[in-house]
C-alpha cells in the first residue's frame, strides 16, 4: 500500500481483527443478512482489512453496503441461482444481493468444475459490489488452482481519446499458489488508480497523483495536484492504466473493455448492452493446476519464480522488489498482531450505527 | 498504430497480400517446413500485415524465424504432442516448432473442448514465437466463443522498482465476436510499449517515448529522447505498462508475472521457475458463447457496447473514440485493396533470400 493512503499512525486507532469481524457480523444481521451469509461477509471485508487493502476494507465499504440494504437495492437474503451451466462453465444470477456473498458461492461452482473438469468458468449477473476481488480469487488458491476474479460496472474510466466515462474501474485478481512463497495475488483496477483511493485522497485530504484523472475536457491531467482543483465528478473522470496513449493507456482501456466483456455480456446482465451500467456484473474462473501436471511441482517452481522476482536488483533509492500479493502478506501478519488502523471517524460511525441497530459496542 | 511508426509513404513499396504470402510461405518450405505448416505460418503472418500490427509482420519477424530455422533452434517438422489433457484442459508440447504452428494448434484443441465441455484451457511449452498473439486469440471468434492469447519468454521487462529484467514483454490477447461490428480484438505487451516497436523506432531513426525504458541505473525514464542517448540494451530495460509506480507500473508488472504463470508455470515450461527465459511458453482459452447463453443476442449486445464506445464524445484534438480491434480492421480493408506497405530495405532481404534459396522474386 502506497504510504499516500495510510490512516496518520498518530491518529490510527488499533482495532483486533477478531472484534472488528464480530462487529461487522452484527452489521450484516442487523440489515436482515442470514447468520452464514453474515460471516461470509464479513470475512472478506477482514480479509481486506487484514492485508491492508484499505481502499476495500469496513472504513469505505461498510456504510454503503448498509445504506444499499436499507435503500432496497441490495437484497439481504438473495435467491442464488444457476441459469445455465455445462461441464465447466455456468452463468449465474446473485439475486440481487451482495458481491460479497455471491461472489465466493460463484467460486465454489468454479472449483467443483475445475476439480471434475479441469476448469470451470463462472459469469455472475445481478450481483451487488464483491469487496477486494483478491479474496475470491484466492479461493481458488485454497484448492491448489489458479484463481480469476473480474468485476465491471459503473461509469468511471474515460476511454482513450474520450471525454466522458463509459466504462467501470474493472478490477482483474489471478492468483495462483506456491509452496514456502506466499502465493502470487494479483488484484487491481484497470485505471490508472483504485476508484476508492481517489475517495480516500478525498477523505485524507492528499493531493490527487499525475495521470490519475482527466482535466474537465477529457484531457489527461498528468500534473496533479489538491483534490479541490479537480471537478466534483473526478471519481467518474479516470485514466484507463497508462495514463496517455503515448505511455499505453489503449492497453488499460482494452483491459477494461475485457472485463466488461466477461463479467457484463457473458453473463447477459442487464445494462451492458447500452453502457447503461448502474448494475455490477462478475466473472470467476478457477484451472485445476492437476489438471495440467504435478501439484508439487508447480508449487516449487512457482517458489522459484517469485523469490527471483523479490530477489531482483533494485534500483536506487529502493531497497527491495516485491510480487503481487507479498506487501499483503507481510501486512497481515502485521495486522494479525497488532490490529487494524480505522480512522477515528470510522470508529465513531461504528459507535453510533452500533446505538442505532442497537447491538453492543466493543472495538476500542 | 501510431504514425510514428510507419514506413513513410513516400519510401513505402506497397507489395499485394497475395503476393507477399506466397513468398513467405516459399520461404518457410525453403527451411523445411511442411506444406501445410507453410502457409499456416504465413496466414498467421499475414495477418499480421494486413491488420498494421507491423511489429509482428514479415518485416520484423520473418528473418529472425529464417535464422532460427538455420540454427537448429526451430524444428521445422516439430511432433507436437499432448502431454496430459482432461475434459476441459490440456498441456501441450510444441516439439520444438515455430509457434506460428503450434499455438493454432493448441487453439484447435481448445476450441473443440469447449465445444464438448463449455471452455478449453490449454498450456503450451518448447515452442517458438507465435507472432501477432491476436491471430490466435480470433480463432476463436470465428467458432463464436471468446478467445485469449499470451505468449511468456525473453528477459525485457524490469520489475517495479528493479534494476534488471526479469520478465518478457507478456502479451495479452482477448478477443469476442459481435454481429455488425468488427470483433473486439486485444492484444497488446504488458510492457508500456511492444518491444518489437523499440527495434522499429531504432530501425526508422526515431525517438524512444518517455516512458517506455529505464535509465543505466533502472530508474524509469520520463524524459524519452533519441534512441543512441539510451543503452544499447534498452530492448532489456523496459519498463511495465503504468512506467512508474505512481502511474501504475505495478499493475503492468503484475499483469506480466501472471502471463508468466500460465504460459510458462502451468506448461511445466523448462527455465520459468528459475527465470531463465530463453526458451518461450504460449497459452490459449477458448470460452464457448453458447456455453452461457444466445450467440445472437450475445452478438447484438456486443454491437450496442461497441458502438457506444466507439460513439464516446471525443476529447479535444481527436475526432474518435476506437475500440481495440477497430483500427486493424480498418488498416485490414485498405491494405487488402492497396497492399502491405514495406520499407525498401524489407524488399532487398526478399530479393536477396529468394536468390539465396533458389525461389522466384516476384514482390514489386
Amino acid at each position: 500500500m502506497l504510504e499516500h493512503f495510510k490512516v496518520p499512525s498518530d491518529i490510527a486507532v488499533k482495532v483486533p481483527v477478531d472484534k472488528l469481524r464480530v462487529a461487522t457480523e452484527a452489521v450484516f444481521r442487523k440489515c436482515g443478512v442470514p447468520d452464514k451469509e453474515a460471516k461470509l461477509g464479513a470475512d472478506v471485508l477482514m480479509f481486506a482489512d487484514q492485508h491492508g487493502i484499505d481502499t476495500h476494507g469496513v472504513s469505505n465499504m461498510l456504510r454503503s453496503y448498509v445504506s444499499g440494504y436499507n435503500s432496497g437495492l441490495l437484497n439481504p437474503d438473495p435467491v442464488f441461482s444457476i441459469v445455465k451451466e455445462t461441464a465447466s462453465t455456468a452463468l449465474v444470477d446473485g439475486g440481487g444481493g451482495l458481491g460479497l456473498m455471491t461472489t465466493p458461492k460463484a467460486m465454489e461452482i468454479a472449483i467443483e468444475k475445475a476439480k471434475e473438469s479441469g476448469s470451470g468458468i463462472v459469469s455472475i449477473r445481478n450481483s451487488g459490489h464483491l469487496g477486494a476481488a483478491g479474496y475470491h480469487a484466492m479461493m481458488a488458491v485454497e484448492s491448489d488452482m489458479i484463481g480469476w476474479c473480474m468485476t465491471a460496472g459503473g461509469k468511471s474510466m474515460i476511454p482513450t481519446f474520450g471525454a466522458e466515462a463509459q466504462l467501470g474501474t474493472n478490477p482483474i485478481a489471478f492468483a495462483a499458489p506456491a509452496d514456502k512463497e506466499p502465493a502470487f495475488m494479483f488484484d487491481a483496477a484497470m485505471t490508472s488508480i483504485a476508484g476508492n483511493k481517489i475517495g480516500l485522497a478525498n477523505r485524507l485530504g492528499r493531493p490527487l497523483g499525475a495521470g490519475w484523472v482527466a482535466n474537465e475536457d477529457g484531457t489527461p491531467n498528468m500534473e496533479g495536484g489538491a483534490a479541490s482543483s479537480f471537478a466534483a465528478n473526478s471519481l467518474r473522470a479516470q485514466l484507463p492504466l497508462g495514463s496517455t496513449r503515448e505511455l499505453g493507456s489503449h492497453k488499460g482501456y482494452g483491459l477494461g473493455v475485457m472485463v466488461d466483456i466477461l463479467c457484463g455480456q457473458l453473463s447477459f446482465a442487464p445494462g451492458f448492452a447500452t453502457l447503461d451500467l448502474s448494475r455490477r456484473a462478475h466473472f470467476v474462473a478457477a484451472y485445476s493446476v492437476d489438471a495440467f501436471g504435478s501439484v508439487a511441482e508447480f508449487k516449487r517452481n512457482m517458489d522459484g519464480m517469485l523469490k527471483g522476482l523479490r530477489e531482483t536488483k533494485p534500483m536506487p533509492g529502493h531497497d527491495r522488489v516485491y510480487y503481487a500479493g507479498l506487501p499483503e502478506y507481510e501486512e497481515a501478519i502485521k495486522r494479525n498482531k497488532y490490529g487494524v488502523p480505522l480512522h477515528p471517524e470510522v470508529i465513531d460511525w461504528f459507535r453510533s450505527i452500533s446505538a442505532e441497530f442497537e447491538i453492543p459496542f466493543d472495538l476500542v
